[in-house]
């Protein structure tokens, strides 16, 4: 008798290939499949609340799958952690209801974009945060990303995951804050559009150098069918942060 | 006609064994010298302020060298960086005087000791911490730190770097305070012995679970010649920090 469990999952995207299956290639889907096989799995696939790019990391990825598992949820958790990689684990395991799907039921994503604005690397948070250099004026940042809250039509600053798929989204909270020596964007919206949330973190970097006036990001949204938003900021500053759903 | 030039590197340990040169094996003094090499530097081999091993970080290593530069220390900054590999920087570099000794003319020293006490890895800081569980108790462990601070003989806690060599050293602060999820140990000293910190960590951890008792340290450092301080914390979750000199 099998149980539908929810795991929220966290992965240093560094070495992967991003999160959804790509035969030949390591991608996070493809070694919590491997490891979930070894415990008794036996379904066609696992679901996932987003999709991750090769080198976005996670700390709470959230996924769902059906098993037949006669333990605690604690023992799934430390099952699934012996045979992990050392870059994934599962965070917490709960049983949940049948027809849980961790995508359609999420209500919202948080992101976070990490930043050091520096003239000298650090290697010691390379892995995690984009080096960019002349500094940043994070003001004028928060004020061109204030612009972005709300209900707004991105088709500018990403593509729908399904070809001729709705590029409206909203967009609840956009926000830079400092922490040690770093910069985090923090944002949280429905759902994100492909390429999204880095396009919109290179046009607010582009801001915050004076490359671009401040009302460069409402304009690209004020004209969804305008040009395309140039640049990608790089993907290991990017972390998917939290998922949500009604409980 | 060369300079002294004394310059403060950061590194991810993760991928040198070790900092000391060692033919055939990827060092940090290796690639600092081939990168040396490539801007016009023909000196022997350059100067520490403290040997790391294999796994160690360093985010306040200091190093000097001879070097014939017609430019500014920024530029040489700026042209090492960019020769030296992602998980190498250069944070700081400064003319100084001639018989300048990053090793003898060192006051202090502080490492950081990084511990994550939970039942679940962080992918995300698995590279800069050591995991431990069950939970610790850090008020035993900063009792037990509190008697290593003074000078004492921690013949039990490490080896000389040379044979023979004084194992008296002048402790001047060691605790642990909690960042975030984090458990972080700060230790300074005059200079410390081959593994000494990461011995003091194994100790402390045990103490922290109850498996020593809280005057354990204690014993060992009034019976300097008696049996050794058994195990060793991992090497990745040890940062040297910072290197102090009298200006």
């Amino acid at each position: 008798m099998s149980d539908r469990f929810r795991v929220r999952l966290a992965y240093d995207g560094t070495m992967f290939h991003g999160s959804q299956f790509q035969s030949e290639l390591r991608t996070v889907q493809g070694e919590l499949e491997g490891t979930l096989r070894k415990i008794g799995w036996q379904e066609k696939s696992v679901l996932f609340a987003g999709r991750t790019d090769t080198g976005v990391h996670a700390a709470g990825q959230v996924i769902a799958f059906d098993l037949d598992w006669g333990h605690t949820e604690e023992e799934l958790g430390k099952a699934l952690n012996a045979v992990l990689p050392e870059d994934i684990s599962a965070v917490k395991v709960q049983r949940t209801k049948p027809d849980f799907h961790p995508r359609y039921d999420a209500l919202a994503r948080k992101y976070h974009y990490q930043i050091l604005s520096s003239p000298v690397r650090d290697p010691l948070q390379e892995r995690y945060q984009w080096r960019v250099w002349p500094d940043l004026d994070v003001k004028m940042m928060n004020k061109a990303a204030r612009t972005l809250v709300g209900r707004h039509d991105f088709a500018a600053l990403g593509s729908p995951h399904q070809q001729g798929g709705s590029t409206v989204r909203n967009i609840i909270q956009a926000a830079w804050r400092k922490k040690e020596n770093k910069l985090v964007f923090e944002i949280v919206g429905n759902a994100f559009l492909y390429h999204m949330v880095r396009k919109v973190v290179m046009s607010l970097v582009k801001i915050g150098q004076g490359q671009e006036p401040v009302d460069s990001i409402k304009k690209v949204l004020d004209n969804p069918s305008g040009p395309k938003a140039q640049g990608l900021a790089p993907a290991r500053g990017l972390s998917l942060i939290e998922v949500t759903y009604q409980d």
